[in-house]
């Protein structure tokens, strides 16, 4: 069996990633997948469920695992701590599964200088127009941090260009196939299925 | 608009190249696709087409061609020139259209070699035993020549290793799916993306 690939995902606030990663797990479970769960010491909330969620750790061993080196990137916000172990997903890597991590540019950058192997993708919107709709449509902001989600949306996506793959959710169905293709054609890469099919290929070279 | 992709595609005869390639051609044609056609100086055949099954030149007019360095590959056999143009290719690509090159691995290898942005696909039998069956249910060859094709196939199984994707054609309509998946992949590549919504991405982008 091959190792699994890890799979950054970013987009703008808004560009369907969640959604779209969400109706990946549902809909091909042939395939091994899962998300990428990061470690917190932030306090649990009410209906959140440790390791679904959030790994919750206490502050002391979240700094014993950044004395290991045992995140791929972490980061304080507001006094809590987040970070995306390492170990974690190796180990899944290892067993086969594709792992997707739902991250911003910034995290995706130190992502990929730390496991080059892994694949990016990025979730653009069609325009500033439906960005701006589907974040009215929530009816979760005011006006004033939907202004502020547009001038981060904008950041976010001048960084499209460092990814492998782009997908325009214009069209749910359509991105959500695009993004099928994608996981299945890496399955076919040489190296993937050449573990894959070892046993396969041995009795075709066979003398 | 972004250009084509040249596909090379191998596998061992038998192993189902022409009808993956065919059914691809036929099942999708949201993408603009074709076969490369091959120039040859050998002489037209009762119910062949010149630019479908091959561009038939003089001899004199391929020399020219060779001289102005316009094949990729290019090969004589008893006597008959065959190769690919270089010229067709590229102004199919031009046009978007992705161009698929049914081809050895010897001249999969030299293709590579001058279109380093070419991506190659290598098709596998399940197994010696079905690629035998296959080739017996065609009816076309005595034993001799396919113990000799079986010899062939294992040499040509032995290069699936230079190549960026490999499909097993166990059942044929998962093979077709893969073979699908790889194209439609290709054309999410961020390079692609970014030529094909250029408009788009410089409105999302605008101040």
């Amino acid at each position: 069996m091959g190792k699994g690939t890890l799979y950054i995902v970013s987009a703008p606030s808004g560009a369907g990633k969640s959604s779209l990663i969400s109706a990946m797990l549902e809909t091909n479970p042939t395939y091994a997948m899962k998300v990428s769960v990061s470690h917190t010491t932030r306090g649990m909330r009410p209906g959140e469920q440790d390791g679904v969620h959030y790994h919750f750790v206490q502050k002391e061993h979240f700094e014993e695992l950044i004395e290991k080196n045992e995140f791929l990137e972490y980061a304080e916000v507001f006094g809590n701590y987040y970070g995306t172990s390492r170990v974690w997903i190796e180990s899944n890597l290892d067993k086969g599964i594709d792992v997707f991590l739902d991250i911003d540019w910034q995290g995706g950058r130190q992502i990929r200088e730390q496991m080059p192997q892994a694949k990016s993708l990025f979730i653009l919107p069609p325009s500033n127009g439906e960005l701006e709709r589907r974040l009215n449509a929530r009816g979760q902001d005011s006006d004033a941090v939907i202004a502020k989600r547009m001038a981060e949306a904008k950041s976010e996506i001048s960084h499209y260009n460092e990814y492998d793959y782009v997908i325009v959710n214009d069209d749910f169905d359509n991105a959500l196939t695009d993004f099928k293709a994608i996981i299945r054609a890496e399955r076919l890469k040489q190296d993937k299925q050449a573990a894959k099919y070892k046993g396969m290929l041995d009795a075709l070279l066979a003398e």
